[in-house]
């Protein structure tokens, strides 16, 4: 922790971005909606007020944010602002060039490691854009349809469209008044949560082909070999909703996916219910994560391969 | 229509509850989560205010409402109140002797047939439980927990959790006031969205096999069979989320999902994408619903229904 950093609220950080003129924006890596969206949220907030403001990312930003995403324009960056950013190392290449360099950052993690020299953390905030929306209220911007659906857009992936613990009354009154300037939010959650490919629809079909319950039906396997991801076209980044179905059948407390990488290796995600912890699963077998979700690498063909993970399961299952 | 049908302010209504003791609150056949909440959520109101009242159904209402659902009570109906239905015709079974006896239909669906002696009619309410939550505020009753959660769960069912096109500031807003009131909307997510029996992924397999693409992958069928439901043990009330699946496919405008009722019967759920009129295909087979999610009966075998609907569906198709 930096014990030069300091914590602002919400109205002395807005007095603080009034005071520059250039701003760089920096988002993690791996990008996802909640730091795409406040990244270009906060460069539109500047911009109205007529100061400038470049958005990067040590990754390139997935084509389905496009609607978001702006172009960057020429200028010397004299402040850099952190959004959604809990830990610098997050930023992987540009950690290094941004250590002990960045001025703001922007947060909604508890973890926050306070790497900035000021810090706006709202942990109670399901999504970092809650807080951008505040700011963005704070000082009078009008919120146009373009900035409603960049702040939505980081709401509504941050909280599985409004379905996690984390959604706050807040954060619906968010969505209220986003929507009350214009964010096309049927848009942005078809393409968020509702479009799927011809391809990623046949992997389903095949993985679920391959379920099997163990340990009385608290456990539930499936396996995606990459004979199956050849076979159906399927591309890696679309394996998400298939990995949360076997702990979504009732009554299973362990979900396995393994994901074969190649000839003797896979890749085991597993998902848990409470008490179950899956990140306990993983570490056995060398990996780790948190609670609900967590994963390991494993050595062997899928016979052996399952076995492992099966053997893991079991043992954290018994100590229920 | 009944010429005789008096359109009712929510403050109206509330002055038509205040008057009488005894209420007889019908859903409809089939029930899903708006009637439910609705149902129940009238029902808290009304005992509330000291009245007596029940919650009547054709069909038993899914195990997975049990947090919802109250026990009835003994006591002579005077007064019956319909909630959530657009045609007398969906209460199947009890229709015949409902008809010209609804004294008050609470309703959000557009193509309501104004059966009641009243209605109170709000087509911009994504569930008609946003129409109770007005209710319950107009006629300052506490809202509780249970009642928050009743009034929740139609949002977020009848919205597929804040997904759909239907959803407004209005929604959004009245989830805020429900977790404010406590509703618990983490765990009845959880239990709409996130839980799924062994018999229902099994079903979603099979159903998925028979998936085909028509009209240059514009349209999407798939159908579930009886002989699929006894071979998998599959509920009818569990088969909404496959019957969303076409509809996700990138680039399908229409998505439909026939289900065989009996031998020479099929019910056609139709979903679709802006700006096909998923209502105006079923109108033309005798159905009817909103202009993303739509329905209609239809006779014949599968291979005569499957024509009888994509030919519905490719003249609306033709029309953009």
């Amino acid at each position: 922790m930096n014990s030069g950093c300091v914590e602002l609220s919400v109205k002395s950080a807005c007095e603080y971005l009034k005071e520059s003129n250039n701003y760089l924006i920096v988002t993690h890596s791996s990008p996802d909606g909640d730091t795409i969206g406040s990244g270009f949220a906060l460069k539109n907030i500047l911009n109205q007020l007529g100061k400038n403001a470049n958005v990067v990312c040590a990754d390139s930003f997935p084509q389905k944010f496009d609607f978001i995403v702006d172009e960057n324009t020429d200028f010397t960056p004299e402040n850099i602002i952190a959004v959604d950013i809990a830990d610098l190392k997050l930023t992987t290449v540009l950690a290094e060039r941004l250590e002990n360099k960045v001025d703001l950052c922007i947060d909604h993690h508890i973890s926050n490691t306070h790497f900035a020299k000021r810090l706006v953390l709202d942990a109670s905030a399901a999504a970092c854009c809650e807080i951008i929306l505040k700011i963005a209220e704070e000082l009078s911007v009008v919120i146009n349809q373009k900035l409603a659906n960049a702040i939505y857009t980081g709401i509504c992936t941050d909280t599985g469209c409004f379905k996690f613990s984390n959604v706050t009354e807040n954060t619906h009154l968010s969505a209220s008044k986003l929507i009350k300037c214009g964010a096309e939010t049927a848009k942005i959650n078809r393409i968020m949560f509702e479009t799927k490919r011809r391809e990623q629809i046949e992997l389903e079909k095949s993985a679920l082909e391959t379920l099997k319950f163990y340990y009385g039906q608290k456990c539930a396997l499936i396996y995606i070999t990459t004979e199956m991801m050849k076979k159906t076209g399927c591309l890696d980044s679309e394996l998400d909703a298939i990995s949360s179905v076997p702990r979504t059948i009732e009554g299973v407390l362990v979900g396995i996916t393994l994901k074969q990488k190649d000839e003797n290796l896979f890749k085991a995600s597993v998902r848990t219910h409470a008490p179950i912890d899956a990140g306990k699963i993983c570490a056995m077998l060398g990996g780790g994560g948190h609670a609900r979700a967590a994963g390991c690498a494993i050595k062997g063909n899928l016979e052996e391969v399952s076995e492992k993970i099966l053997s893991a399961a079991k043992t954290v299952l018994g100590e229920i």
